[in-house]
């Protein structure tokens, strides 16, 4: 089953994709509120599935609306670091022994086609194609990765767009180069974890300008989704309609010699098997505001 | 004005409470929704003064309840590091250059007498008693501190309780040690900004089993809450309702030689001037899980 959101930025209509048809959805308004943690706790998606077999479900345009993040905003985003073998390579790092773990913003979350806004004065904005998970269940303490798998509501291709300067060199947490306004695109579409069964080898393209800058694919993963979960719910409570971005594999702009960052005006497209592309337009910031942070790095960065 | 959140958790009533008595408020039901995001965008602090001018409000006893945090879950909780100069000092730290920013999971938020939970296997869980700050208005791009001071909408009381371990030997990222269920008690109210103008040397006191374990001034902080606005606003959108730790002063349990972290059984107190105090019975987590995640500290970490 493929959920998707339509229509303008807060005002969202949730709809379900019709199989075999890529612009044509059930429109789910009375049925369910939005794609939100009461949605995912109340087996929400079994019961799309019953009004559809049950039929009279009317019939919404997705191919020339806006298309939304597939799920609400939730109530974290959590991103995994350095989880694909080729990604850690490129950047000099070894693959890591467990799950590195940081936030971006819940605000961060926008559709898979809008704009990317660069912050003033940003010259270091990046890509990451990335396999999300989205949690159907409540998970805290969870026994086993394998008893985690059931916590999975879907999957969502998503970018976790980054600010390689702010990330790195401004006082040591990630989260600063990671929640700008629009920096996590996700959708088009969701696919329920049972439409998707076979997550070992999805390949994810990003382009810039029609130029491929990353072509990995998810048998390079370290952590798979099913072990995340497990490992995140040892440390927080990951709540229904949670959003985890998995990692990126090689071709990250700060991996380039020289280093190649995002423009305005670049145009951005990343596809995933399976789970749909994005297509997305890079611009600055509306602000007067240019270099407000001055540039100077820190003891603690 | 003092606004407070009574009833069992997740069906707390908004009430405020009423001038010069400690036990009673003011019941909010009915002319708010809850102290959320909607209603600090939409001039709610006004609206609830009007109200008690008008008269007529019901009365609710806050002594007997249960007390909540005073502000619905929000979208992000910010933690600052590092921004007491006595803290950065007895950890062997510069007092930073600009704030430090991290991130606590938005469901840890929990009411100021709620006990407080130690993970499975934790031997090293601190306290840190801080100034909490609620935005009041979205911030984006604040052109100054000074700007940044309307965008608050008041204070609170919190504890960012903090797992050390996970927190500084698990993979780089603070988040991890920072997030885990009931780890930011906030409250008993909310003491709107007005209320609250000088904040130049407010007393913070935590005390572990009547033993006074921290006793710092907010006049040693390195940045204050109207440049933590401002500057928080350069790197992420701040919602209404959104909750900023403002930092510890020094006295942590990992300070101490040798460390003194928190035991099952432990009662823990904490007060700030003008903000009313917590009380919190600290116990072991209610699950078979000890030491699920194996204690090997990785290269990353």
């Amino acid at each position: 089953m493929r959920l998707v959101r339509v229509g303008e930025p807060g005002r969202e209509r949730p709809a379900v994709m019709i199989p075999g048809s890529e612009d044509k959805a059930f429109d789910l308004t009375g049925l369910v509120r939005d794609f939100d943690a009461e949605f995912f706790s109340t087996d929400g998606p079994a019961r799309v599935a019953a009004a559809i077999d049950s039929g009279g479900l009317p019939y919404i345009g997705v191919d020339d609306v806006r298309v939304g993040a597939p799920i609400a905003r939730p109530q974290a985003i959590y991103g995994i670091g350095l989880n694909y073998r080729d990604h850690a390579r490129e950047v000099g790092m070894a693959a890591p022994l467990e799950p590195i773990i940081f936030n971006k913003a819940p605000n961060t979350l926008v559709g898979p086609h809008d704009d990317i806004i660069l912050p003033p004065g940003s010259t270091y904005t990046d890509w990451e194609v990335e396999l999300g998970v989205v949690v159907g269940r409540r998970a805290s303490y969870l026994e086993s990765p394998e008893a985690a798998a059931a916590h999975i509501a879907g999957f969502v291709a998503v970018n976790d767009v980054s600010e390689r300067d702010m990330q790195l060199h401004r006082g040591g947490q990630w989260v600063k180069g990671k929640s700008f306004e629009t920096f996590n695109p996700a959708g088009p579409f969701l696919v329920t974890a049972d439409e998707l069964p076979d997550l070992s080898n999805l390949r994810l393209v990003l382009r810039v300008n029609g130029e491929i800058m990353q072509d990995g694919t998810t048998a390079d993963l370290v952590f798979d989704p099913s072990y995340l979960v497990w490992y995140l719910s040892q440390f927080m409570v990951l709540e229904p309609g949670d959003l985890i971005d998995t990692g990126t594999p090689a071709g990250v702009g700060m991996s380039f010699d020289p280093p190649r960052y995002l423009q305005p005006g670049d145009v951005l497209e990343l596809e995933i098997t399976g789970l749909g592309g994005h297509r997305n337009l890079v611009r600055s910031a509306n602000t007067s505001a240019v270099d407000r942070i001055a540039p100077s790095h820190t003891a603690a960065g």
